[in-house]
């Protein structure tokens, strides 16, 4: 860990490295590019370890999400660690040779949303595998350092990678507001919902549900800390999530205290808003593929059933680490398949193809 | 004011009042009833003014509001203000002559939801006005002390009754967050849209833009605190709010702070999404008429706009009160057409089909 | 546990039971005392066991606390729960034979306080074993049945009457706004200090620290979730805490997120302000013998250290219940010794005199 | 408004300003100094108004405050506004010739604290008039452009120059949480007394009280929105507030829901914690002489009243700005004097002199 790799910094033999572009519709290809300058107040990382992402998946099968569209050649992959390979100017905190996660995105610190601490909604923000900008299926990457965190030796590589995918979890539980002693339930068991629902089980949430049509995905978030699972195959979510739920009040008045749904379906949004209790909140972590939702909102409203949405996350990174390194969370678990990263284009598709027999896929270099 | 009305405790001659009772759609008829005993705690309030709210003239109309249906004789009206006639045993703070406003829902005090403080969402509360339970449309109402709150002498007998549908107002402000500084957007112009602009300008917002279809509205909306008025015959609410609260960002990122939707349209609904700024508030204070909304869900979920519902409100009255004896607040210009209680009919029809020609509709004692 | 005791309602030959009654300072007697009648809304309690708490010790032992002074006999005891030996007119969700914990106070229910959820701040509260309300130092207590919840079999009989010392944790926590990955300190390790550390743990609290004198207490903290314990003894509390929340910012912003200063010393106070860091909160859970205390508040002023106050708690057992439930917190390994009710007096000299050795003494009945 | 000053941007031939630089205690001198370059992001402004600030009289008299000593040559002043004379490289949004107001203090942006929007606590504040970064009591000033505020048309050059002042004052009715309907008390009817109150009144406070020693303040203070002024050499402030705020609870529930100390006396820190009521904020806004303060600890504590400090401010300025626009705040009546920029040590020396007969005085250019 303590040897740096070989960059040159000999301007007239630039150093070059292998990386996965992704030139269309399932078109992944290894290909040779120039290793990144360092800037002042930037580091560069070798990468060593990423993880797929469902959105990393969506850009390889249908080439967009929403309004961004792939027009050329792009590098995927968000969800990466590495070891620090060079040291820009000014950097304070940080060596070569530190094991490091990054954070994906990097704001224009000077908007008003920058300065008010919510830099996950600046109009300028530089996301990695989000078109135009390259990601980190590429052995390295160049990055602010106040985005890039240093990586206790407890923690795994691979959980250093998933710390991405738990920020999704703790900003979520951050905007729901869990509280200790509340009854959570988490639409979808997939990765943002495993990460979700251990995310509100460290904020204290005792009752956490589960709803998922995969019993392999069930399984495994029970394994994570669910206390009740429901298959929407064989059980009525919302009878049940009633049945859990019932207090010392009419019926009316059962439900969850905070409603994740992170399957991004039109039927579990929508059953979302029914099974929150009067007064509770429903997040919506995951996204319905046609933004027109049609939904009882009057159920919602006049129960004053708040309605929230995320867009990424600010300033979980620290906290995200902390509550791995104290077993808190456990993210090894999730990963179920590995695949080099020659192999990129094989890992999309398995992640594509398989979500019945598989929870998290590994890039590794 | 001093004067004590004549109400006799002899048990064997029950006193006897006048009541306006509905008893079916477009049916409201002057009926005697007895003057209600005054239990411990309570006080007996002899009505002066009653303001007509959309939901009695809906009852009139409908036989019905949702889930909640008129089934026998009952006495609309909640918007309430009198005269205590008597006071119950252990009553603290009231004696009988003072001017009072009555707050016309309370709960049941030992559920979780009450000892919480949000009384509005206990499953037993009792609500003027809801069936079964009767409203104000009567000459006295016996009534728990705590729900029954002083006048101030420079408070007039009309601003008192309307300290409800402020409180409507004071309360959708405090959930949807307004600070100092903000932009706001009322949709609708009419007595809640009226008090929920006027609240939120008391809170603090800066820009206050009012969209209607009523010029009459939109005219007494500005004399009210507007800062702009928008008729959406004449006018795309959308470009135009986008143009007033255009900032020194990226056209994506303009928008309102806080939306009230108070116009109970589908359309509102769905465009109150659409013009609040990333990370802001949605207010529904008015619901559409079908329970089933459609509606642009990504738009509000993936730029981190909250959505949130008001039922009633809980611990408002005091504020409202101090915002009219302060003169921050203006319910008086808000009155437009009276009646008297032997024309309550009348009263309701008139609101039902005036809504071009009125604000609020009073009836007189 | 079916059982029902033997409760006897005719009216002309009213049942007696055991009392521990407190006369004077270091006088407990023990003596017999009609059993109460339920009325309407309130359930009668068999208490089962009670914790001592030094509340109790307080008073055996100065007859005082700040302007609560027993002026006629009393009894003492308020962490108590038991088995419902009846059932007051109109209960619901309780039946004889139910095993509860007796929240040990209850409100008004009609103050602005109680109607805003504040009822810990009512000026009407009725609170056990505070002068002139008895405690549960007793066979028999009439209790509303809104403040006793029933406690699940996983819950031992010592958790379930020490729900109550864990609730001031839970409300401390809150009050301090504990977010996971938070540091704390805790001064004191002492019962409630052992509550609140496990609650901010619950919270999501990584980095706990516990100061205290003496090594029994600290051991057994560490047990309980400490992850840092410092003895002040033999190390500068000041410079560890600031050694182990130093992040990557200079030493000034080193510092906890939450302070809890639980041990009531004037040094601990003075301290606790200082080891925040910038914008961080300190929680006054316990109160210096003196009210007057000379601190450095421009040290906490100037870095935007929020102080807090807590006066009990409001709406915690419910989330206490849980947490114990659901093992997350531990409250069976904090009992250290026992006695019977005869030998309240003796658990009282015990818990006063032997902190060194012990941490919670339970009285059984 | 519209003509660019002349600066010259030839290299070789550098223009020059006036300053005021204070070279030590009571010796301020009128210099020359070379104009700055504008740097990429920041905008050159050739200032107009300064207003004198009581911390630029500390430094000129004491020549530091707390651990800020003026050790070399500096120059003060930070409430200022001007016109951009000169546009750096990639400045959106704001042209030569705009009027302008200068936020005084801007942040290194990448911390933890500027990340999460807390940039007042940033450590490494750079900070006009604060040793050792020079202050306003110049011609020009260069400055980074996003902490540069276009100020409208119909607000005055003064007001543009006390958006500083007021600033704080939204700061700490922010962080005191005043809510509409609020009673508030402010301690000091100076200049920050002034914004504080304006700023609590426009966040819908309705009972505002100010306490001073000086008729002329408190005179000017009721002109600008106060309804209840105590003069604390003729009454008990104390008594009188408790009288104000009384309510239909005890006399221990009587006091303000907000205290803003701004006097920065020992006496009125120590009374501040007692005028509010249980469950209210004290706003620290005023600091001691002397960092160790005496004070009523546990009355505080066990009336859970929240003790805040504030430091400086956090993005204030556009919604300061908003409520001068709007006529919410009046920052013009708090002009009392003016003096030329060679005048500078004549404002200074007046205004640490005269409080008596002044409230806010202004340096022009």
């Amino acid at each position: 860990m303590t040897q740096t790799p070989e960059v040159h910094p000999d301007p007239f033999e630039v150093a070059t490295m292998k990386a996965a572009v992704m030139h269309g519709i399932r078109d992944v290809r290894i290909e040779t590019r120039n290793i990144p300058q360092v800037r002042p107040g930037h580091v560069l990382v070798r990468i060593k370890t990423v993880g797929v992402c469902g959105s990393d998946v969506h850009y390889f099968t249908h080439g967009k999400i929403g309004p961004f569209v792939v027009k050329a050649p792009i590098i995927l992959g968000h969800e990466s660690m590495g070891v620090i390979a060079q040291i820009g100017e000014g950097v304070k905190g940080l060596q070569t040779g530190d094991r490091v996660t990054l954070e994906p995105g990097y704001p224009c610190r000077t908007c008003e949303y920058c300065k008010k601490g919510q830099y996950n909604l600046c109009p300028e923000m530089t996301f990695m595998a989000t078109p135009p900008v390259d990601g980190a299926f590429v052995e390295y990457v160049e990055w602010p350092a106040d985005f890039v965190f240093k990586v206790p030796d407890m923690v795994s590589d691979d959980a250093a990678a998933l710390i991405e995918p738990l920020a999704v979890g703790v900003w979520s539980v951050k905007r729901g507001g869990v509280k200790p002693g509340d009854a959570i339930v988490v639409y979808g068991a997939g990765p943002i919902g495993c990460t979700t629902l251990q995310a509100a089980k460290a904020a204290g949430a005792t009752t956490l549900i589960a709803v998922d049509l995969e019993d392999y995905r069930l399984d495994l978030i029970r394994e994570l800390g669910a206390t009740h699972t429901i298959n929407a195959r064989h059980e009525d979510p919302q009878r049940r999530i009633r049945e859990i739920t019932g207090r010392n009040l009419p019926e009316s008045h059962s439900g969850a205290d905070v409603v994740f749904e992170t399957a991004g379906t039109l039927k579990t949004c929508q059953q979302s808003m029914l099974v929150a209790r009067p007064g509770g909140t429903v997040v919506l972590v995951g996204l319905p593929p046609n933004p027109m939702v049609e939904l009882d909102l009057v159920a919602a409203a006049s129960r004053e059933v708040d309605i929230r949405g995320i867009f990424r996350y600010a300033n979980c990174y620290p906290a995200a680490l902390q509550l791995v390194q104290e077993g808190r969370v456990n993210l090894d678990k999730m990963v179920t398949q590995r695949y080099a990263l020659d192999q990129t284009q094989e890992a999309l598709i398995f992640t594509d193809e398989f979500k019945n027999v598989s929870m998290k896929v590994m890039v590794d270099f």
